[in-house]
């Protein structure tokens, strides 16, 4: 059986999408941009998309919504938009963020600082969580941006986003979230959150890859980070990817509805209940920073003595995909910089291993992934000469 | 009958190229990122992929090769690359382009133009050639970067870019080509013209939208444009889209092999050479740059007294698709910059009208399209005010 697990690295295209991205690929494959009908036979389904985007995150009219190559890009357009109207100009030199990013804005934020960019890394509590009043603490008159995921992609923590944002308005600070891991798995309201921007990738959501979105706030334009044709309101250059813009806004229709929203709440999480729960029975085990406040589909689970590597060896010759951390980071065996950021030893940090389910999984999926993580874990710990020797302070993340 | 010969826009996916893209939307769906079978299952055609790039503009084993998602991010890529690491630094504050390049090299000249970077912009004789000597002239001790296309997307005109190579390499400057107009036109060789970067997007040579690459020599990696993980070395960071790269690649492929350029050359030239005879012999009307040193597939012709836009809606109610200037440019009215660069008067830079083809053209399109544009002229010159007073002038452009 082939059951795939780690739907927070990547998720299978809905077919439902792919139907409506395939006549974008030999049939109507005009430039939008273009005046005649190749170009306007595009149009109708782009602006069904948008509004599908539009209504998913519900984004006000008066607001952009640009479409990007991935939530990287708009990562960074944020970022570096800011580096450039805000702090190269000698107005402000302050971003804040936090230690668990996506590497996306840990990466870009560093880069940030070697142009002479303060940048605060606030950390997150024992449960993961990264507290609001850190983020009012952290704020000074030179923060030009706060920018703080709004789930994590390890531990599916979901944070304070409602109340940073009202925490930025009253204080007139810009505020990003990266919502790559938010989007179909909890309602998304950048309006009630008082968000400036949002970034999200539709292959997160059952969209293709290699497209993203970058929602903008009236009035909180930043300069571009693709300069070029006028595109995007000029805000994004480059020719619209037509099959999968259409495709992202299905994406977001499917994994927006109430129904669809519904389904990962009662259905998706119940999965991942029973899976956590059947590996919870096998002696030190826990679910780092524990089970309140995470999104649906994701459980991050320490399994004492057995190395997250070895176990994902395990699991993929049974057929099972799942992840030991973000497959951006992944090719590289550094310890998982989450779980670091937890403060925990790191035996802890190594033995983590993340599942995370989509809609598209099914109980008899979730059965013989039990079967298999449990004989896997005896096999791996009657290996493991760490085990017996672990250390007991990994329970300290319980 | 529809007949599209707007291929400097944007092309048609090739049947072959989407048949090659379509397991990796539904099936094979992994992040190649991912340590399991599901990651792994994406990497031979992704090194496929790439070999068919490397293959297509000879690039050297050594040499990088990064997806991006398209030309437009490639070239703001290099540009701002190079204002970090070179200007931003104090070492270098020059930059050296043309007046005829794409809206993604402009703009981005532009932006940095406003952070106080000093940028030449080259003039085309009338022939739309940018003469090398040019290039060798306004290169100073403080210029970091040379950016020129290899081939112009209005005219079609080919530049010398293997002498502007030679000359940057005994100068010892960055040199950068925007071949998005190259590929599938001509040979590319990236080896023999010395070059450090190349831009180029596979829509533009019947691969899909939202995916380019960016050549990049040994020793001359520049800062990401996009931070964040450890994808394509460190220098692009972002989910690979697989499905597009894999396209990209066999559209490379496709585009690039000896019979195709040969096919370009000699089929579609002659296509373009007859559509072309038959406008010339209708009074008043020139080639803009005249016939020299083009790619195969273009010709951009001004008929007097004649509007670009009103004869694009006479061949848009007939079914074909043509442009007045660049698609990234066209939503607006403004003058045709590249005519503009021209010098030439305003009425010959209104009445341009661009044919690009491709190897999808039939000899039967291209009879159709020549009765469409005898009719429109006839009917278009019957209604214009300004045919009998037009100026003399735009045969200047001669």
């Amino acid at each position: 059986m082939e059951v795939y697990l780690d739907n927070n690295a990547t998720t299978m295209v809905d077919p439902k999408v792919y139907e409506e991205m395939k006549p974008f690929f030999c049939d109507i494959y005009g430039n939008p941009n273009s005046l005649h009908k190749f170009g306007a036979g595009t149009h109708p389904k782009m602006v069904e998309a948008l509004d599908f985007l539009y209504e998913g995150i519900n984004a006000a009219d008066e607001d952009d919504i640009i479409i990007t190559g991935n939530a990287t890009e708009s990562n960074n357009t944020v970022i570096k938009g800011i580096w450039v109207d805000k702090i190269l100009n000698g107005d402000k030199n302050h971003i804040i963020t936090s230690e668990v990013e996506h590497p996306a804005i840990t990466a870009a934020c560093k880069f940030l600082e070697t142009q002479g960019v303060k940048v605060t890394y606030l950390p997150v509590n024992e449960e993961g969580i990264l507290e609001a009043s850190l983020v009012r603490d952290a704020i000074t008159e030179e923060t030009a941006l706060v920018t703080i995921m709004w789930a994590n992609n390890e531990t599916g923590k979901i944070f304070p986003i409602k109340e940073i944002g009202l925490i930025c308005k009253t204080t007139g600070v810009a505020f990003h979230s990266d919502a790559t891991q938010a989007i179909g798995k909890f309602p998304v309201d950048v309006q009630e959150c008082n968000l400036d921007y949002i970034s999200f990738s539709a292959h997160k959501f059952h969209g293709p890859k290699g497209v993203g979105g970058l929602y903008v706030k009236k009035g909180s334009e930043v300069t571009p980070l693709l300069h070029g044709g006028e595109q995007m309101g000029g805000n994004r250059a480059g020719t619209v990817d037509v099959a999968s813009m259409v495709g992202m806004g299905w994406a977001m229709h499917l994994a927006t509805s109430t129904m669809a929203l519904a389904y990962e709440k009662n259905h998706v999480s119940k999965l991942r209940d029973k899976l956590e729960a059947a590996i919870l029975e096998l002696p030190e085990t826990i679910v780092i920073g524990g089970k309140e406040n995470r999104t649906p589909n994701t459980t991050l689970i320490s399994i004492r003595g057995v190395e997250g590597e070895s176990m994902l060896w395990d699991l993929n010759q049974n057929g099972i995909g799942a992840s030991t951390g973000s497959a951006c980071a992944s090719e590289d065996l550094e310890a998982n910089p989450v779980m670091n950021a937890f403060g925990s030893d790191s035996e802890l940090a190594h033995t983590g291993v993340r599942f995370s389910l989509s809609r598209f999984n099914t109980e008899e999926q979730i059965d013989y992934a039990i079967k298999v993580v449990q004989g896997a874990v005896k096999r791996l710990r009657g290996l493991s000469s760490s085990y017996a020797y672990a250390p007991e302070s990994h329970k300290s993340a319980l």
